[in-house]
């Protein structure tokens, strides 16, 4: 049945147009500095969502939990897959791309992959980290064109309709992995003395004293500079974005592919990425459907989850989700398709959420979260918090993290909005009224006056950990016994059902 | 060449009798009450080890290091393999039986395996908890019985050395897992009503008031009888080895196998499993050599740690370790072959050390610890220090457990050697006079008296960390960057070197 559904619709594809670490660094989300004139050309074609979030700061768990529609303490993409980390999701978990091809679908994947095992992540057409350099497949946007070309080829010679995932390695940094291109890998392909050159990218620089800084990033020359280089790196991804579409336009594919534009986490810079303050939750999200009656230039308000592009690429292919994967995700109305919000803008309602749950980034850094936000609170909750948040090495070697450690050091000014310290330890349970906070700096846990709104958030999180089978429903206070809490005895708070 | 030593010495086979949980209710290590007149039979054709360590105390990361002569923090098995646990050895570590089967030795494991993935520990034989129900596999002695016969079978039919590896699962709990059995499936198969009969198995009661009760398990009834079920649990565990044994010698090779009985980690009771305490590293080593010069009813003082099993059995059949395992572990002295200790006891020193390095076990219980003991001292350093000690499901719903949680609740007598707030929260460093203190309740961390001495041991566990390239080498206050720790500045102390 499924199979003829999506053969009769066999002129319906999907492009995503995946960034590494990209934040809103984009004249669409009223950047005005950086400059991103193909991405937000895409808006015009589209939706552009304000209010999208990803349910866990970090590469690996946030590709696992797109490709999925599951949280990463579901699929047990805990943290990063490579190397040391070596986290996989559970052999029976059904992706996306294993789900699509099943049902006659060409898939592919080009640039970063990051999730394993294979067999739970097979795409038809791989070109991927796993095969080639990471920058090269990455950030070598001529080299992406061609592949894109290839695979697109490909489809139309099979006749197939097409599930295709772009993952650009832009505007992640490099510092760590490869510090001789510069802090973004602004360096690579640009031309400059030994750099080598990439044909397609014209590289866009900036001065750092004009950089757009985010409120999270403190106001110093060393931190401007880094957001300077970041900015640079995001022309190549922009322009990237306008090469793959191209590549769809000249596959004759422009009027029946869904192309989706979105991040994984939060930009690598303090309280983004690893972080579930809303610099490392909050997404760009562009969606565009060449259907008739699609919106076009507009802006949704609507709260969603990259929890909700599983099922929203299956709706596209007309799966049954609740038939067609395994993963035992639905239920209580989340994850869901976002087709309907490309026809019409849904009515708000205050009791709208999206949930998180972040538990490794590195193998190291244990930091086990889970969060709930509305549209006026966001309710976290640390588990693992007498110790101090962890820091991930590529943030670490950051010109922006070490300005922040050098002035701490030696008692310089460090005009942040946190010291180091506040940002190192935070209490079990964070509560703010993002309406009056959004920096996030007044933690209303516990304070009378939000009483019942800090009891019904704590309720829902609570009901989603549980539907979502998660490990850590009971830390750090109890043991999860037979779907139940029982209580350890050990000083700390926890739930007894 | 290493193929041609194998088969020049193809009568050269080994048995490894492995228990699960199991401690010292051996009548050869001394406890007059539980009767194990097999075991302790081993001993009057070998030698039995006084100062036998594992280097984790954990079931799968105990196993992966056995297998591979690693710690669990440089082979990736960093916590439990089955479940939403999900750790798995790196995909490049070789493992024993891999490398056994290449030389061509026939390899095999019957009962319990809990390692992966597929690929590093693959055996030619393998019937496990993988295939079949693991109480039948692990615990069913007549069942075991009958399967080491078909696989010395067919050993024999392929005139192939073997490497057999017998995984009993007592005298593991399963209160967690099976309840209806008793808390040590002291029932199962045990012929009482409803239960079932194994055919081979006599079990053997004991009183509770007559147990010898471990000093880290508290006197009351409630956790003698505890004890009681384990003991009955353990005739099941010495009558299978009988049969083990007796198989091996209906094959014909009594006179040409080296057999190895040990446990993987400490005993089920607080203070044991999942601690680097003592009675959680501490592990019964038997070894019977076949040689003619080989030492027959003696004790070794030696100081081995489980680590050195691999190097041993590749040394038993003639692979020269530092060529043949890609696992990159030696140096240092260790891990190495005890075939040695086996002809002479090695003269002792006061330098002699074994390290161990426990992070998971439950993939919600991170506690990493590192540590290392010499004769009299111990050294641990507790990395997550900043919460409570976690308690796995298995020991949670244990009788002797609850004792422990009911009496601190209701404030009744609670007559053992801590507290439960002391058993929970611990400090960073632990250091222990073990002569003076065998019990391990008198920190002297930082004590000037001792100062040179835990100085040299630091230095020889981060040594140790160093060389076995782990992961955690510089938690919890710097960040690993480059083979260098570098300042976190969050308060907790580190090692920058
Ligand atoms: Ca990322
Ligand atoms: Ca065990
Ligand atoms: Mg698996
Ligand atoms: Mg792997």
């Amino acid at each position: 049945v499924i199979r003829d559904t999506v053969l009769a619709n066999n002129t319906r594809n999907v492009l995503i147009l995946l960034a590494d670490d990209g934040g809103f660094e984009l004249g669409a989300y009223l950047n005005k500095i950086c400059q991103t004139p193909n991405i937000d050309a895409l808006v015009k074609r589209g939706v552009i969502f304000n209010n999208a979030f990803t349910s866990v700061s970090s590469c690996s768990p946030s590709r696992a939990s797109l490709l999925t529609g599951t949280p990463s303490h579901q699929n047990g993409m805990y943290g990063l897959h490579h190397g040391v980390h070596h986290f996989n999701s559970f052999d029976n978990i059904t992706s996306l791309p294993n789900k699509l091809s099943e049902i006659g679908v060409y898939t592919g994947i080009i640039g970063k992959k990051h999730v394993g095992p294979r067999d739970v992540y097979r795409f038809d057409f791989e070109q991927t980290e796993e095969n080639n350099n990471v920058n090269q497949v990455g950030r070598n946007i001529t080299y992406m064109k061609l592949l894109a070309r290839d695979f697109l080829a490909e489809a139309n010679k099979q006749n197939k309709p097409f599930f295709l995932l772009v993952g650009f390695h832009d505007p992640h940094r490099c510092g760590h992995s490869h510090p001789e291109w510069g802090p973004f890998c602004e360096r690579f392909g640009s031309g400059e003395p030994g750099t080598g050159r990439i044909p397609d990218w014209t590289p866009w620089y900036y001065q750092w004293d004009e950089v757009q800084l985010p409120y999270h990033v403190q106001d110093t020359e060393a931190a401007r500079r880094d957001v300077a280089a970041q900015y640079t790196t995001m022309s190549r991804l922009d322009q990237g974005v306008a090469l793959i579409l191209k590549e769809i336009e000249a596959a004759g594919h422009n009027d029946n592919t869904l192309v989706i534009y979105t991040s994984d986490n939060g930009i690598p810079f303090p309280s983004g990425r690893t972080n579930l303050y809303d610099p490392g939750l909050r997404e760009p999200l562009i969606m565009s459907s060449p259907e008739p009656n699609a919106r076009k230039n507009e802006a949704s308000g609507a709260m969603v989850s990259l929890l909700d592009i599983a099922p929203t690429v299956l709706d596209w292919f007309g799966v049954k989700e609740e038939q067609e994967m395994s993963n035992d995700i639905w239920g209580e109305g989340e994850p869901r398709s976002l087709l309907p919000i490309l026809e019409k803008e849904p009515k708000p309602s205050e009791s709208d959420v999206v949930f998180a749950s972040q538990t490794h980034h590195e193998v190291t850094m244990y930091y086990p979260m889970r969060a709930v936000r509305s549209r006026r609170y966001k309710l976290i909750h640390n588990l693992n918090y007498g110790m101090p948040f962890p820091i991930d090495q590529d943030l670490y070697v950051s010109p922006t993290f070490q300005d922040i450690l050098n002035r701490t050091r030696s008692k310089q000014p460090l005009p942040w909005y946190k010291t180091l310290k506040q940002y190192y330890y935070r209490p079990q349970w964070e509560l703010y009224d993002l309406r009056a906070d959004p920096l996030e700096l007044k933690n209303l846990h516990g304070k009378p006056s939000v009483e019942a709104a800090e009891s019904s958030l704590r309720d829902r999180l609570r009901a989603w950990q549980r539907r979502s089978r998660d490990p850590w429903l009971c830390a750090p206070g109890a043991v999860l016994e037979r779907a139940e809490c029982r209580a350890l005895d050990n000083g700390l708070s926890h739930f007894l059902h």
